[in-house]
């Protein structure tokens, strides 16, 4: 019987795959995913069959997918970071029937943007995407509040599209009511592949012109502080 | 100059290492790690010198790893999962000094858990660990609460230890009093390793005796249903 993989990439460079997502790949002859990530690993899917859909084609994707599988196909769907974190996975099992789905998980981009920054999660953490497309704003502010409130570590995701930019201000404004204006906040753009860059500010000097659609907005708890240009959020050890 | 790397070696089982995470533990000369772990990548690491120590004793094998760098000898010291969550990251920048750190990051447990589960993550979330040792409970029980009530998927970490069984009934009860007794739980042993056990329950039927310090706890969020033995987080596609 012909499988469909669901199959995390990580944040994009290929050295940030892991072994399983590598192999599962090179065995399907099939592979789809969105355009950007099907250039991502160009080097590993040479010879097999590509379908490769635009930004928004989710569903139409995932259908095009289940069809080779159908077909008798063996076929992986890829997604940067993880797949079951804004990814892939839950639209896939949604649409699936009967045909066997095995998710492969991945590195997600706040883990690959913490680990350029020092040490700034550590701790207990949640994420937040602001993309107001399929959920809510009110949902997300809620969110918002709730982490700030109770001092966790918060990665946003998606903080701004072409047609979005303001919610980042709002979500910085709204954090900034709980937490101290100088707690850390890492903006990394292009996590762990080309294109990788990256500031590190606080809560009231965030760079707003600097953050695009490709950076992960890390902002520390309480107890976070920068130290020699990294990020650091203290587990609580007595040292 | 020799180097320290703070390396995640994803849940446990060599394949879902990255390639990098791999390639930096191969060309370290020394490996240092809690016991348990140096045994999940021994295949690895034959002919290096290993520096393992007991549980608790992070502190100590920070300290063994820096002395090693300052001699010279390029070195690593893994954790499992991701380094910069609940891992060594952040205590080897508190404690390096001058001495260089690079931290790679791995597959954390909750997506390890969660691609067995079929998509319980998908959207906003939040890992919460209730180890209380560095942490006031106090400080948990807020964020349960937090997180509960703007409805983020949950994933708990360190739900028991020895000393330590009756948090998380304390967590599934603060979590009821916001989510409907119906909402998905997944539980998962030893996400990707060996000893890896699952089962799916709901809040009102979690099964206590079941969960151990190596299980991963993921809840769900309001939306989340259970189709043909898959826990589903929709992002909330029109299908």
């Amino acid at each position: 019987m012909a499988k469909l993989y669901v199959v995390g990439i990580g944040p994009g460079g290929l050295d940030n795959l892991t072994y399983k997502a590598a192999n599962v790949i090179k065995k399907c002859e099939v592979v789809v995913g969105y355009k950007f990530y099907i250039e991502l690993v160009k080097d590993i899917i040479v010879g097999k069959k590509i379908i490769s859909t635009g930004m928004k084609g989710e569903i139409e994707r995932c259908k095009l997918a289940l069809q080779e599988v159908e077909n008798g196909i063996d076929t992986c769907i890829i997604s940067t970071g993880d797949p079951g974190l804004y990814g892939m996975a839950g639209l896939i099992l949604e649409l699936a029937g009967d045909i066997e789905v095995e998710v492969i998980p991945g590195v997600s981009a706040a883990f690959c943007a913490a680990s350029e920054l020092g040490a700034p999660i550590m701790h207990d953490f949640c994420t937040i995407s602001l993309s107001d497309l399929l959920t809510p704003w009110e949902v997300i502010e809620k969110r918002l509040e709730a982490a700030a409130s109770a001092d966790f570590v918060i990665a946003i995701y998606n903080p701004k599209s072409r047609g979005r930019k303001i919610q980042i201000k709002r979500a910085i404004e709204i954090i900034r009511k709980y937490q101290n204006g100088e707690v850390p906040v890492g903006l990394v753009k292009n996590a762990g592949r080309e294109g990788n860059d990256r500031k590190m500010v606080t809560l009231d000097t965030v760079d707003f012109e600097f953050i695009d659609m490709m950076t992960v907005v890390l902002i520390g708890n309480s107890k976070t502080y920068i130290k020699d240009g990294k990020i650091i959020t203290p587990r609580g050890y007595n040292l």
